[in-house]
């Protein structure tokens, strides 16, 4: 019972915290990772991370991507393409300069300066998502553009986790085959997921209408959720990823039972997706030398002004100045991916604990700071909207 | 991902099995003990039990528990105390005496003789509520003497499980002091927690009911749900009653909002619930030892005709006698405690390895053998009935 006892605290704590957030005027994330901080080791000590959590957390992305592309448009989601790789790649481009140039401003190594570079690239796109739902803008211009780059932001993703485990291992960049062949994977099975997935999965999902049951569809969809994301996680890819392919291909149906709708999205808001902010919490561990490390405020402000940049710069062109400025700071947060490859880095002896938590700091304080900023983003584009009609 | 691949597996296999036993007219749990068979060490070796499985099995049955005490009607369930009482009573004593018989007759010393007669004694609340929610029989007068029988069953369990921990670890039944101790402080913690918690839940609950999402109310179910359990295993009771009281006292503000009434039958019966199911399949190690051991057989007879005789003499005053021997029936399946039980015997060196295997065949045999009874059982008391009026 002790880590049902700790589920139990971290609930009770993140909604509680949550609830506070919201009446305040922010999304509710924010109070729910602020839970997972007050919980965790650095303050009262109470909740330390397990597997048993970690998976409730796993489950909670997976759940949160799924619905999240069940209630998107497929069509406008499609029709964003242009916009989408531009704002990805410009969004990844900048953050990875500036880190570059930060590592070499801080006299790193050069293995230290690619670490530093590939931490700050990647969006975590179920930090994004959860902005954008708790805004409700996932369906607006700004909110499809956010997660389509974010989905391509996780492919690059794996192409620097590739070079920096190769770096880890080898210590050299030469392994290029291996990554080349990683992605090769996580592409075909990408092309073969998006041709075969939508018949398979709506086959299945349909097939499960017929049975007496409710709680049968609502099984079949989280089953489906669940090997999808087993499934791309399988080919290299986050297994966020797959559950928001799912989601997307099932969404008309899903949204259509509007009974299981609701169902799924208390089965992740009410209870997984809570687990998975308060977990990340939990990870925030700050000492004195974390305080006074000399990297921490730069690592900071060039992961925020780098993204903003990025993503400001690949969308530009296809929207307003105000929706370009919050298509960059949704895309802020950094998340599962920049832990990982801290952790792939501490592992591999190229980052010591300094910047590791240094990296952990960093990865809270976007999540933090960016529904703060985008509140502002948003309140301004409607003040735009208002006097250009 | 390994844990979420074996979950995977778990719920596809049991969902798959329950719905085409549900198809041949029998209840859908029989089909996801039978997946966890299937896919435990002792056929495919796919899925074994972990301590996050263990958790998720956890949720299940607080989670059944839970939805099943809101689902009954409270007054009736207290209208039927007398029943409630004569049938724990006689349904523990008989098997008891049956499991000492047996031991008698077996030769067996001293000390197992009395495992045997307790890990016999106990019904499985979770297995007999299961199987009356499938056949839609929890609110007759024949399942709420089913349920409330079994909760009294699961006090003198802990008196039974306080003496065996005693012997095991003294060897003597001497330690009568820290038994009746236990006992107190389950009995108190019963009253006041009857007493304190239908206001405190009833409180909570219509708070959360203020908040603007839906989310949050189906989070605050889930909350009292697991807090009451928590309490009642803290107080040293299965931590399934817990579950059950908080139920029953929130019943009837749940089944007022049929949005989340559902929302929760889809929470535990399409997720939680059927990993219940199966983790008991997981359990089922069955080697050739266990075969040809002689003790299966009459373990077996005893533990069905122990509780079908004490459960019909025990309601036979109260009910008609096709309802009385259907009482027998539904309080047949052991589960958690005699496993429990057979376990602290197993550590505490009591028994040996071949009949704690026994026991664990006796428990699923139970789970499995009684719904394919009752369904004859129901069928005749319908006959009965219609003679009758």
């Amino acid at each position: 019972m002790d880590v049902i006892l700790q589920i139990l605290l971290l609930l009770i704590c993140a909604k509680l915290f949550g609830e506070l957030v919201e009446r305040a005027g922010y999304p509710a994330l924010i109070g729910e990772v602020a839970a997972g901080i007050l919980l965790g080791p650095t303050l009262l000590g109470w909740v330390t991370t397990n597997e048993t959590i970690e998976i409730f957390a796993d489950i909670g992305i997976i759940a949160l991507l799924f619905i999240s592309g069940a209630e998107m448009n497929l069509k406008s989601f499609l029709e964003r393409r242009n916009v989408a790789v531009s704002t990805a790649v410009a969004g990844v481009l900048v953050p990875f300069a500036g880190g570059a140039l930060l590592g070499y401003l801080l006299d790193f190594s050069q293995a230290e300066t690619l670490f530093l570079a590939i931490a700050l690239s990647i969006t975590s796109i179920g930090v994004s998502v959860r902005i954008l739902v708790d805004y409700k803008q996932l369906n607006t211009i700004v909110g499809t553009a956010i997660v389509s780059a974010a989905v391509l932001d996780d492919i690059i993703g794996i192409f620097l986790l590739g070079i920096l485990s190769a770096v880890a291992m080898t210590g050299t960049t030469l392994a290029g085959d291996s990554i080349s062949m990683g992605l090769l994977i996580a592409i075909v099975f990408l092309v073969l997921f998006v041709l075969i997935a939508p018949r398979a999965l709506r086959w299945f999902f349909d097939l499960a209408r017929k049975t007496e049951t409710h709680e049968m569809v609502y099984s079949v969809a989280i089953i489906l959720a669940l090997a999808s994301a087993w499934l791309s996680q399988t080919a290299g890819l986050h297994y966020s990823i797959g559950a928001f392919i799912a989601g997307l291909i099932l969404g008309e149906q899903i949204r259509r039972d509007r009974l299981l709708f609701d169902s799924l999205m208390d089965f992740g808001f009410g209870f997984f997706v809570t687990i998975f902010f308060a977990s990340i919490g939990l990870l925030f561990s700050f000492t004195l030398e974390t305080f006074l490390s000399p990297y921490i405020i730069p690592l900071i402000l060039v992961a925020i002004a780098g993204k903003i940049i990025g993503g400001y710069i690949g969308s530009i062109h296809f929207l307003t100045r105000a929706e370009a400025l919050l298509v960059g700071l949704g895309m802020t947060p950094r998340g599962e991916i920049a832990l990982v490859v801290a952790k792939v880095a501490l592992v591999g002896g190229i980052i010591g604990s300094a910047l590791f938590s240094a990296v952990t700091v960093m990865v809270i304080v976007t999540i933090i700071i960016t529904p703060l900023l985008m509140k502002q983003g948003f309140i301004r584009a409607q003040i735009t909207e208002k006097e250009s009609s």
